[in-house]
């Protein structure tokens, strides 16, 4: 099984919102099917989203290469650039999506600047594409690569310490990446290395990705993993079953403030209240140096409908009020350390952030 | 609509497992079939079920009568106690429950101490009945009354208070009361006294009390209700919108360690961190003063599939371990008031749940 794969210029994605119970693979060969799947969380995860954005600028950069309509190299670049800002609105949260699309329209405007516009012809924009797709299937193994180192500095955090039971929210696995996972991938490193006991996995409402998607890859991996609904994370602390928590990041500020799944923010508050470390697993590119404080973060609010209905089955009052934040904002006095390929950053993260770069 | 009703001898009961789609009603005239409703979550909450227990002992007296099995009226009160015990087994942590059928069979030891058992007739068992049902109308008159007791309690801690917005946990409403509701009753009043904004409803799983019944009772009154999901609550109190706490209670210690349905415990430390009050609304029939600490209190573990299916269509894999107690203790340090039909209980708790006696 995988997340994803660029193959023959398709991008083949798992549907993720039909797991545990069908395993079903999107083939998309037009850039708005990828916009679809990220909207609809079909592919979903920070780094997974960065990955698939790229091979998607990548068709759309194919599609403006075809189209008649543009014919000048100027303005299949205008459009290309165009479309990538619809690709970017798709979840406004998340940094990787935007640092993908930032890297290749870098790259475009690179490739770009030196040729002179009477010369140009199909082949100059082939060229062009060419080296577009090769940047994101660069991206792709940069996104493998550094899960492992990630989850080498991660296990480091445990050396000597045996049995451990380890909390997770939301899935920050290997659905999440092009890897093995950033929390998941640190918990999957634990078990190689015969120090982790259990998993505790949130089901994390109101997109159940912990029961549907933490649990199922765990499995697959032999890896033991009990669920919980959110509201019994607290009791579980409480019983003494949980020695650290581990979770992922959708966006990182410059002092630390971690933007990631709902649900996140308050399992900081309860690891604090309960004495257990708390740690961030996210790669360099999750992190958003032009802001400060987490409260400048955008977070994205969906559909009541998500938290009204169950599937197709609705169990509360049609018209209910809802809120709905797809995200919350972890301050970073809650964070004991956050885990990047580059190692683990400890407080004060302001410094170790600025260190980092 | 109603919770429940006694009418021609029959026991009514809302099938709350239906409810927000379906208003269904049961007519139990054999005591299993109430047995089964609490076992089920037909009728829940602690006063309820207290309720629905001694009237379920009163047709369970009936049974006994017409037994031709049971000549005496000896084998009669045997046969009664032991499914009274049946019945008390269907859920270990509500005390009300307890309480109700130990208060059954007060009254049964007190009616069969004097009758000599050579003139024992039909006659007698039928008043023997007569005076059981009586008592279970009495019952329900007063929990109805002390709902309203409590309201009025619970809403004199806000006085001078204006725009309140409570945020409430499960559901401890009309349908978890023969009366107006424990937290919602106290929120009623505050509503009716002009000084409610808005109630925010955990949804509360794995049964969606707060989604299915808490926002469906409060909108059939008009009063302004907003669902979130359990771990959204941690994210409403960062942003400044909850003033207040007041959840219901299923048992609470002689120290004032409260069992309340899972996930309680986490939203009182969420308030302990956020400095918002939290206040526990429970009837004196709640208190167990047996136990000391709120680990004494049995907790009921539920079926595993609760968490791995939402209604009929499962969300997790088929085999996955589960953690799925029903119950959590809240210890009396995070606990701002008790508000009960007999005042407004402080800390130091052990003194005044001691005065209250």
């Amino acid at each position: 099984m995988y997340t994803l794969r660029w193959i023959k210029g398709q991008l083949e994605l798992l549907d993720q919102t039909l797991l545990p119970v069908k395993t079903t693979y999107i083939h998309c060969t037009d850039w708005r099917q990828v916009a679809e799947a990220i909207k609809m969380l079909r592919v979903r995860g920070a780094p997974a989203i960065g990955v698939a954005a790229a091979y998607a600028y990548v068709l759309a950069a194919k599609e403006a290469g075809s189209d008649a309509k543009l014919p000048s190299l100027a303005e299949k670049q205008k459009q290309l650039v165009s479309w990538a800002e619809e690709l970017r609105s798709t979840r406004p949260t998340a940094i990787n999506l935007m640092w993908a699309i930032d890297r290749m329209n870098q790259l475009l405007s690179k490739l770009t600047t030196n040729i002179d516009s009477k010369t140009q012809t199909t082949d100059t924009w082939n060229s062009i594409v060419q080296a577009l797709e090769e940047e994101a299937v660069q991206i792709e193994k940069e996104d493998k690569a550094l899960t492992e180192a990630m989850a080498s500095a991660g296990a480091d955090i445990f050396k000597g310490q045996q049995h451990l039971r380890i909390m997770t929210h939301c899935n920050a696995g290997a659905l999440a990446t092009a890897g093995i996972g950033t929390a998941l991938g640190v918990i999957r490193e634990l078990y190689k290395r015969g120090q982790l006991e259990r998993v505790y996995a949130d089901e994390t409402r109101p997109l159940l990705q912990g029961s549907r998607l933490t649990t199922f890859e765990l499995m697959e991996d032999k890896i033991p993993v009990t669920l919980q609904t959110d509201n019994m994370a607290a009791y579980a602390m409480q019983h003494g079953l949980i020695d650290a928590i581990i979770v992922g990041a959708d966006r990182i500020t410059a002092q630390g403030d971690v933007a990631n799944k709902i649900g996140t923010y308050g399992v900081a508050v309860l690891a604090k209240y309960h004495k257990i470390p708390f740690y961030v697993a996210a790669p360099y590119s999750t992190f958003d140096l032009t802001l400060t404080s987490g409260n400048q973060i955008p977070i994205e609010m969906r559909d009541p409908d998500e938290v009204r209905y169950f599937g197709n089955r609705r169990t509360a009052p049609a018209d209910v009020d809802v809120l709905n934040p797809a995200f919350d904002v972890t301050p970073h006095e809650l964070i004991a350390g956050i885990i990047t390929e580059r190692g683990v950053l400890r407080p004060d993260f302001k410094e170790s952030i600025q260190r980092m770069k």
